[in-house]
Order: structure tokens, then sequence, then C-alpha cells
């Protein structure tokens, strides 16, 4: 795979791994969304079928790697990290700009949930009252939702813990799989048993912190949050920001030591 | 392939995409359904499976492209116009079929629904109050849902941005799934693949405008809609009618350019 | 495959399936079952998952038809009727011992649910009054529908459209799927696609009648339920029985008729 | 394969199995868990899941039995003793430690419930009266739940038919798949289906007992909830522990008595 491959390949799959995965975020939780409520299994099977067409697109440019967590497994595998700063790149670029596509999709459903006087209190009410703030944070939390994940219980240990458990999980069945052509990819069966490994995390692992198990997932859309012009749009929580990048990164270090030590 | 078998396959399978996608739509909002309510993820496994199901069938005959933005989308990448009048003219004809059809399976259901005095405010009541025609509007609405879709917000631009976006997704998954036979059609892993993708974009992007994602797929079963002797069933919102065309139209364009440049 | 095994493999098969299918029902409808009220969507994956385990069970043995729809169409694709006597007794007699087999996997729930004097009005009530008849009923409908379909709307023409145009789309997927070693029955694939095959036609076209879609899983289970000493248990509603027995056979035939003159 | 790559298989596989599956019983029931109440179609799905990610994963090391069931069928159907007590060791162990992986993954949350008082009465009331007792009981009984199974009507010959049932069923689709490399495990495919046939029991077949159907699922949980330092936690329901055990395999036995007869 040629540099430039890799880096189309791995923009492109994570600005639709997170413009489908955010999309559904949006749809479930946003007003005047047809899928409001839906519901969790809605959540996961959302970002698992993300993944599976994200990975189906972009696994013949670049092998589809979509998360820094799985390009550190396998320069950890493999002893090779040539591509990692070219996948890197890709992914939080890529993840930027599905976050945009999210706000184009959902456009008017984020102008009316932002500005509807019982979510946010109005638009000019969020500074005069502790009410006001109370009802433009419970609006708000579900539009910063959106684009990053928060916990249920802020606990830093317990939080970065699920974050390790879950991604170890991904990746040991990312390694595992054996069913790319390259041994540095995800084949097209694969990308169909990685779907659904993704929803099995996000149903029994994803109630505590939302299961961001890939950092570019969390990060490059708190940043797009942070930029776009969104009313009453609240904080964009970056004293959690780190937990689910360096979660994940643990997670993969130690599927990877085990990978290797058990499974090679 | 022959060009009857591409009418033919074309036309039953269009059929069968909008007998069991309609279909869904039917049975999760008319009143005596035994799926009534029965959410969001139901609607969008629905039309996944229909998808599936359709180009099953088809996919001997015709490649299963069931959609003029497919097909506008192998022209592009083959630079081959010939057989598309054909694919189009079997896909609308399906199109009306598979609508009909939805109508001979939900008979009682559509006439009990819009025969409700609560649902219609009654057969003689809806030209007489501003309440009556409230209620006959907010019963009607999920009638002809069950033919074309409707955005939740009516924003012309945003509207045409969701249906480029969901369209995108879609066509550069069945453009990279390279695993057809005659590199223009579905294989029987590509159909399940297929199918989870549109699940994907109904659960992700479907909730602004209801992802028509397919011109014929709306304006098919709204010419029924307008042709059907339904009792109260309002108008067919032929003012939104060109969005769900030109929209996925759009979305094809780009997403073959963009495989052109960069996946080819 | 010998006729021991035809017979052998459709009657555990079809015990199978009837045993999956009609638990769901019983988990979904039934008192003191843990899945009370999951809804729609559980219902229709629960018998599509039946199908899949049924014929990836069966499949070896006697190609997994497990249905007389699928009998008829392979009969009338092939011109050969040799085996279809043993393929439908071992499918009647297999229902029958499915359902048999839900009545003691969900002895005690049957049990509470009929003898709830909240459902069914009393053990000595049902008699004595028109409320207790009428509460009698409402409990003891869910308890018919664990073993047989029912309309929601009793229109015999729409009943049997709904059931022919069903089982249509069942039997043009089979026949067109070729995956199967002897052009006879399911592959592995096979029984996966069929099984969402199964799901699409729930969702969607499911809410008229409950899709029988198979003539011995309504006739079956029926006369189980005829038979089982099961309280308040009311009657078993043989008005009804023939058509979800000749509608999928019409449409069986109509679709293999339609198979033979386009797609062979 | 070696016994230490059995016994790493069998360990890290059922720890798997258990986290994920414990993981969404966690996830659906407990206080502060985003997944609260999501229902039993995700019950359902995320043990199916934890099943084909389980199996993917230590399929290569074990062939994936991580049930004493499957291994209990293996033998029969091969009359081969040999690896029996290391493959029952690695799953009793690895279920062990996936339930105490479930503890830490959802440690906040198993907190939170414990030592709410409208759920448990409160840390120091739950001695002082009946309601609070009582209290207890129920907020104690959902985390029982998320480590063991519980009969919703304590019926000892039901219960025991049930387990019965449902491992006969998976254990038929086990031995039936022959898609393993070495006819003692599973292929993918077949972790795929496996997955689905799993989904299908608990949808079909988990209404009454929450369908244990693998003894070391319900046992190795069950041993971690009597060590583990829960608040309030109640008791272990160790009357009711052998029944998860013994139905199971009996079920097993019976189907590998079947496939012997019928199916080899």
């Amino acid at each position: 795979m040629s540099s430039s491959d890799i880096f189309i390949g791995e923009t492109v799959g994570t600005a639709i791994l997170i413009l489908l995965g955010g999309g559904v975020c949006a749809a479930v939780t946003l007003k005047a969304s047809k899928a409001r409520n839906a519901g969790w299994l809605t959540i996961a099977f959302g970002w698992g079928f993300a993944v599976m067409t994200a990975a189906y697109i972009s696994g013949p440019l670049s092998g589809a790697h979509l998360n820094p967590a799985v390009t550190l497994a396998f320069a950890i595998k493999d002893g090779n990290w040539t591509d990692v700063p070219i996948y890197l790149a890709g992914q939080l670029l890529g993840a930027m700009i599905g976050a945009v596509l999210v706000w184009a999709a959902y456009y008017g459903q984020f102008q009316a949930h932002l500005t509807d006087k019982e979510i946010v209190g109005g638009p000019g009410a969020q500074a005069t009252s502790a009410k006001a703030v109370e009802a433009r944070d419970k609006g708000a939390g579900p539009v910063l939702g959106v684009f990053s994940t928060a916990p249920e219980i802020r606990h830093t240990v317990q939080n970065l813990a699920t974050e390790i458990i879950g991604t170890f999980v991904l990746i040991l069945a990312v390694l595992t799989q054996g069913l790319n052509d390259e041994g540095n990819g995800l084949g097209v069966v694969g990308a169909l048993i990685t779907a659904f490994v993704v929803v099995s995390i996000g149903l029994s692992l994803g109630g505590p912190t939302g299961y961001a198990i890939n950092p570019v997932r969390d990060l490059g859309p708190r940043i797009v949050h942070a930029l776009l012009p969104l009313p009453n749009k609240g904080g964009s929580d970056w004293s959690y920001a780190w937990i689910p990048v360096v979660g994940p990164l643990v997670g993969s270090a130690i599927a990877a030591g085990v990978y290797n030590a058990a499974f090679a």
C-alpha cells in the first residue's frame, strides 16, 4: 500500500465511520429526528454497522485501521512503525471531517434542539438563572454526546479500566481474525465479524462510558464541537478528554502483548 | 445480460424492494397492524433486509441495481450508458407495482386507519373544521409515509445535503465491493453487506428526511399514492418530490467521481 | 437422500423450527416470561433465527424444506413429486412435536397466564359473566397466538392475499439462491440469507395476519392447541385455519411459475 | 492442539464470553448505565455476539468450546475423553475471571445500584424492616442476575426441562455444523451462525429460566458473586445452582446421542 492510498483510505474511512457513528447518536438524541429515543440497541447496531461500512469501503486502500488503537496493535505485533504517522494523520483528519458531516446532515435538528426553550431554557436565558443553566446543560449534554463520549459516573480509575477492557476485546478480535489478504487489515467477512464485535462491545461494555475504544473517534469530534458555531452548546468537557485517548491505547498494547505471547 | 433479463430483473427486484420497504412502514404506522409502533430500529432493519431480499432475487437476472443512483454510478464508472434506459424503466415500473402490493397486503389496515374517527376526524368531518383538518393530516401523514419520504424539518439545503450524503455512502460501498461476478452487480455476500450498509444509513442518516437514497423508491410510490382510491388520504406532497430524486443522483455522481479518482 | 433421512430431517428440523418460533411468541406474550412485551422486532428475529437454526441442523439430512410451500415449489420446479408425501409427513409431525415442546419449556408460564384472575377472570369465572368471557378471551387470544396465526382484521380476500404475497417472496428467494449442494435445499450461507428473508417478511408483511407463510407452521400447532389440557384456553379458531394452509400453497405455486418462466 | 493452547484458549475465550455476556446484563439492569432497560432483544443479541467474539478469538487455540456441554458432546461423539479435564478447568477459571472483569468494568454502577436508597433501602436499613428487606431483594435480584441465572417461576421439573431443551438445540447445531477445520471447534462462518443460534435460543427459550445452557456460565460467576465485596448483595441462591449445571449436561448428552444415531 502506498502512502497516499493509506492516507486517503484512512481519511475517507474514518470520516464515514464518524459520520455514521455520530449520525446514529444525533438520530437518537436530537429533537425533530425520526429516530429520537430509539434506544441503546439502535446506538450499538448503528456504531457496529458504521465500522462495517467504513471498513468495507477503505479496506482495499489502507487495510481499514480507522483507529489508532488498531494501528498501534499492528505496529507492536509486526515490529514495524513506518506507516504509523500517516495512519494517525488520516484518522484524525477523517474523524474531524466526519463530525462536520454529521452537523451538515443534522443541521436543522441541531438548531431546533439547541434553541428549544424547553430543552435549553431559551436563547437569552442560559446565563441568568441556575434553573436555566441546568436546563441548558440537560439539553447540551446530548449534543456533546453526538460528538464525544462521557461517563455516567466520573471515576477516573473505573472509566480508564472500562475503556481498557473494551479496547482489549476489540484488538484481540482484530488481531486473531487472520482473514485479511496482507495480514494487516480487514477482509470482507472480517468486516462483518468486526461489525458484530463492535456491537457486542457496545451492548456489553458501553454502559459506563459510552465506549470510545478509539482515540480519534472521541478526540476528533470533540475538537469539532469546540469549533462549530452551535448555539447554547456548552463546554466540550476537556477534563475528560484524555481518558478515551489513553485508555484505548493501553488496552491495545495489552492485547498486542497477549497476542504475541499466546496466539502468535 | 440480455435486455429482457435486465428489465424483468429490475422490475421484479424493485417491486419486492418497495413491497418489503413500504411494507415495514405500513406495519409500524397503520392501525390494526401487529407491528404498530415497533420503532425506528424495526424500520431500518426492515428496509435493509428488503434490499437484501430484492438484490438476492434479482441479482442473477439484472445485477440488482434497483436504484437509478446505482445505475448512474456504474454508468459513470464504466463509461457505458447503453442499458441505462432499460434499467430505469424497470425500476420505476417495479416501484409502482411494489407500492400497489403494499396496498393489497395492508388493504384492511389502510381502510381502518383512514376511516378511524380519532385518526382522521371521521369520513365527513375533514372539511368542516380546523381541528378536523389537523386530525386528518396527522392521520394521513403516516399514510403518505408508507409510500414516500418527508422531512421532519423543511429546509431545502439541508434536506438535499442529507440525501446527497446518505447516497454517497451507499454508492461508495456498492462500488468498492468488487464481489460481483461481472463487476456490475451484487454477489451473495455482497447482498448481505449491502443490506447492513442500508441499515447503517437508515439508523445514522435517516433521522432528518427518512432516507430515500433512491429516486424511484420515492417517486414510484408517490405516483401510486396519488392514483389509489384511499379515503381521506390528503395530498401527495409534490413540492418535496424533487429532492429525493435529485439528491440521490447528485450523491451518486460525487461518489462515482471519488471512486474513479481515488479507488479505481 | 434416503427416505428415512428425509423423514428424520424434516421431523427434527420442523420440530426445532416450531419450538423456537412458537417459543418466541410464548416468550413475548405469556405472563412470568423474562421477555414479555419485548415487541415485534423480537418476534421477527426470533422466527428468522428459528428458520436458520432448523435449516442448519436438518440441511444435511433432508435439504431443510420444513415447509410444504417449499416442497411444492421444488416439485413444480423440478417436475418431481416422488418424495413429496414423505416431506409433508415429516413436516406435520415435526410441527406438532415442536408445539408440544413449547408447552413443556413454558409449562409454568402457560399455567400462570391462564389461571391469572386479571387475565382470564379466574378459574370459575369464565362462564358466568360477559365481562369474564371478554377477559378470558383477551388472555386466551395470546395463548392461541403462541400456536397459530390470526388476522388483526378478518377479511378473507385480504388475509389470503397477504399470505400469498408473503409466501411468494419467500419461495422466490429460496428458488433463486442456487447455493445448495444438490439444488434442493439450503447451504450454510443460504441458511443465513434465508433467515434474514424470513425476518424481512415478518417485519414487512407480518402486520395483518402474523405471517404463517407455511401450512404446517399453522396447522400442526393448532391441532396441538386443540389437544393440550390447557386451562381456560378457549377455542382453536378453526374457521380461519384454511387460510394459512391455502394461501402459502397458492403463493408457492405462483412463485414457482414465475421462476420457471423468468429465472430458470 | 497442545494442552497449553487448549487451556489458554478456553480460559481467555470463556473470560471474554462471560465479560461480554455478564456485561450486557449489567448494562441493561444496573443504575447509571447508559443501556438501562434496553430490553430482552438487547440481552439476547448481547449474549449471541459474546459467543461469537469469544469463539472467534479462542477458536484458533482451543476450538472454542467455552462450555462443558460442548466439551461433553464432542467427547461422546468422538469417544475421546483425553482433553476433557483441561477444557473444563480452563472454562471454569475463565468464567470466574470474566465475572471479575464485569465487576471492574461496571464498578461504579454496582456501587451506585446497591447503595441507592430507593433500590435497596439504604446501607443500614436492610436488616431492620420487612419493607427494607423486600426493597433490598428487589435491588439485589438484578445484581445476582448479572452473574447467574434464576427462573421466573421455581418449578424444578420445568426449569430442568427448559435448560435441557435449550441446550439440546445448541448442541445439535454445534455438532451439525461441520465447518470447522478439525471437526472439533468453530470455523469463521460457524462463529457467526453459532452466534445467531444463541440469539435464537435466548429469544425463544430464555423466558422461563434466563437460558444458562452452559454449566460454567452460571456456576463460575455465582462463585464470584459469593466472594466479591458487594454491598447489600443478598444471597447467591445456591439452592438453584445445580439446575443450570445438570440441565445443560443432560441436554448435551441427549443431543450427542441423537446426532450419533441419526446424523453421523
